[in-house]
């Protein structure tokens, strides 16, 4: 049996992801494939433009058999955290055999190279890599230059985004000892930050540039009709669209923070505390706050998804020991037939508990540790953890749903009213 | 000498003020006139429609001499704890001989023998007090239904809201044992809450109303050309008009809270607490948050007031101590040249110090130590409780700036940059 696992957020699904999904397909030629998706915010540390459940669906009606939802502690990290948690959560399904990335190099080999040197770190390149460090760039970049000093020209293959992306699945798979077999395939149409709407071709960031301006019916070149149609209904009903704006108020919230209040919360180093305390203080403008925080070693994605670990509380250990575990449970977002069968064999083989009823959650972790205790199982849970993981992707729901456009449908609560969606 | 004391909020100053201040000169002919004012928030639980500088402004552009800070803590608590704290500022400076309130009765004798009777309570009046509320009637009814029980007929008086606020301030006279003569003036023009627009005679409520319309020019008629002035100025300046509905982001803050970190807060006792938390999950819409919130013995100001609570951490321990030991310090927002004679006065008499430039607060609390350590001076002054409410009143700007209409005017830090009106 084949299972194919992929990695998306869809905010919002268009033409590239539907290629992309098929080429997979193509590729590997699978019995079953699971997608995990970041939930209501995604990696660029925006919320989505639509919620987890209308874009699980989508996917859906597109050829995904089963949507397992990222939970927020991992998806607004950086790509390393990204990458640990959305690896986890297929390895740790127990039938996932291939994944397929999309990738500018299109070398599977190459991306493997670089991610050994990386988890085995040679003094040659930690040196290097410390050195970049120092000299004030930001995380990527110290370590793509380290890496050229170390790896000789073919590095520059290293500057896009799925690459970089791939290299932190590949590392993933190697923390996790998987025996899941990565795949690249190229990646066409724009760049995944191009902000350049081109019909067919348009990245998310421009579709989502194009609805923000009110010409959501131009989107319509983008975007598959299931995307089109899903969207317009969340539009109607008030749910949407949720642009990233929406969180200006999080500077009233940092102006009630005193300063060691930042440092608790992870990503809170190199000074970014600082940084935020001041410039709350100096502005009012979500958009200027990012600028006044903006050095060489914080790039925009890094302040934004910052802003969320605030509003989320995300403290330190917490996500220290995330990174450690990995995910502590498997969320289901969505399914249709053949995902129906795949749960069954998934229920047996997974490592960590399938939640289908969000309200459960606290029965489905008593039943795994009655289990454990009574040695019938094993299972890869930490209780902690596990309620902590939990717990946050409730928060972030229940912040989402506050910046839903309709007020009358602002009410919190949004993962125990809601299903799973069926297809 | 004498000197006149009110207690004001001129959210905005109108014509019905213009009569009583000038009506309460008449009555006592002072040598100056002290005004303590709410700052940002006012006892109604809502931002000011214009900052407390622009405020205190129009007040000495319209016979007031000086004008002090009432400390937010105070500001937002019921009318007995904004009566302690606009009393005790009077009566700290040490030089204000008289007082004047206005009041729908017109009875000081009356209304000094109900505050009596609620200082030294009798046994009869606590048993029928008790039973009101119990009853499930909110904190003034009950207190005015057991006064009726116990006073005859006569407490029919009772039912206006400035009858009600002059008991608190002939109550808190009496706590300071002050020497300040109460007197009573009538009031005319619409009842305080009023939300009709009746020209010259409209409420401060209305006011609001009808600027919240779009209709600033319609409000002319009910402001004198000071107030309309300098409204215009901060309007223009995209510093006003503020209201109490640019908040509605308390109610993201408030999903991220547990019910346990509402019972911390002041005024969260009765269940208010599990109301809150309910409410915020239920709608994302702030009046409907109070409605939801809403119960007979909660009313709408309490309400308002409690959500500034929550958003200012206004712990119950640091109020209490707040309604025991009284205000601080006398800040100052305002002053004519006679203003400036009477701070000479105020400097040699004062129980607490005063505050002129606000980034030296810490500064005039050591030197307020260093004399009382040298045995030069006696001060009222608790250390802890200083800087307790004078960083609330910061923060109560910070947060105040933020509501600004306009994004690039909304720096933190009002307090330090700008010095006390001089006219």
């Amino acid at each position: 049996m084949k299972v194919l696992g992929i990695v998306v957020e869809y905010n919002p699904f268009h033409y590239g992801h539907l290629h992309h999904l098929r080429e997979s397909i193509k590729l590997v030629n699978p019995d079953y494939v699971v997608a995990v998706m970041s939930g209501n915010f995604c990696q660029r540390g925006e919320p989505a433009i639509v919620n987890k459940y209308a874009r699980a669906k989508i996917a859906l009606l597109n050829g995904v058999d089963l949507v397992l939802e990222l939970p927020t502690v991992y998806a607004i990290q950086d790509a390393g955290g990204f990458a640990l948690g959305s690896v986890g959560i297929l390895h740790k399904t127990g039938v996932v055999t291939d994944i397929v990335f999309g990738s500018e190099s299109g070398d599977i080999e190459f991306l493997k190279k670089v991610a050994h040197m990386l988890v085995n770190q040679t003094p040659e390149f930690q040196a290097e890599f410390k050195k970049q460090l120092k000299m004030g760039f930001s995380y990527p970049n110290a370590r793509k230059y380290a890496l050229m000093g170390v790896l000789s020209e073919e590095v520059v293959k290293l500057s896009k985004s799925n690459d970089i992306l791939g290299i932190e699945y590949l590392k993933a798979l190697m923390k996790y000892n998987s025996s899941i077999e990565p795949h690249v395939i190229n990646r066409i149409g724009a760049d995944y930050n191009d902000p350049v709407f081109k019909g067919k071709l348009s990245s998310a960031t421009a579709i989502r540039k194009v609805i923000k301006a009110g010409e959501f019916e131009a989107a319509k070149d983008a975007i598959p009709p299931t995307t089109y149609e899903i969207l317009k209904e969340e539009f109607s009903k008030g749910r949407g669209p949720i642009f990233w704006e929406y969180l200006e108020f999080v500077i009233a919230m940092f102006r009630k923070m005193r300063r060691e209040d930042f440092e608790k919360i992870y990503s809170f180093n190199e000074g970014l505390d600082l940084r935020f305390w001041e410039a709350a203080r100096q502005t009012g403008d979500l958009q200027q706050f990012v600028e006044l925080v903006k050095a060489k070693r914080f790039t925009y994605s890094r302040i934004r998804r910052a802003i969320l670990h605030v509003l989320f509380d995300l403290e330190k250990e917490q996500m220290e020991k995330s990174n450690v575990l990995g995910p502590q449970y498997l969320r289901i977002l969505g399914f249709n037939n053949k995902g129906r069968e795949l749960l069954k064999e998934i229920k047996r083989k997974s490592q960590i508990p399938l939640i289908a009823t969000a309200s459960l959650y606290k029965q489905v972790l008593e039943e795994v540790e009655k289990q454990r205790n009574e040695g019938k199982r094993e299972w890869q849970v930490d209780r902690e953890l596990y309620l902590w993981q939990f717990e946050k992707d409730i928060l972030a729901s229940d912040i989402y749903t506050f910046l839903y456009p309709d007020k009358s449908v602002r009410s919190a609560g949004m993962d125990f009213e809601q299903q799973p969606i069926m297809v």
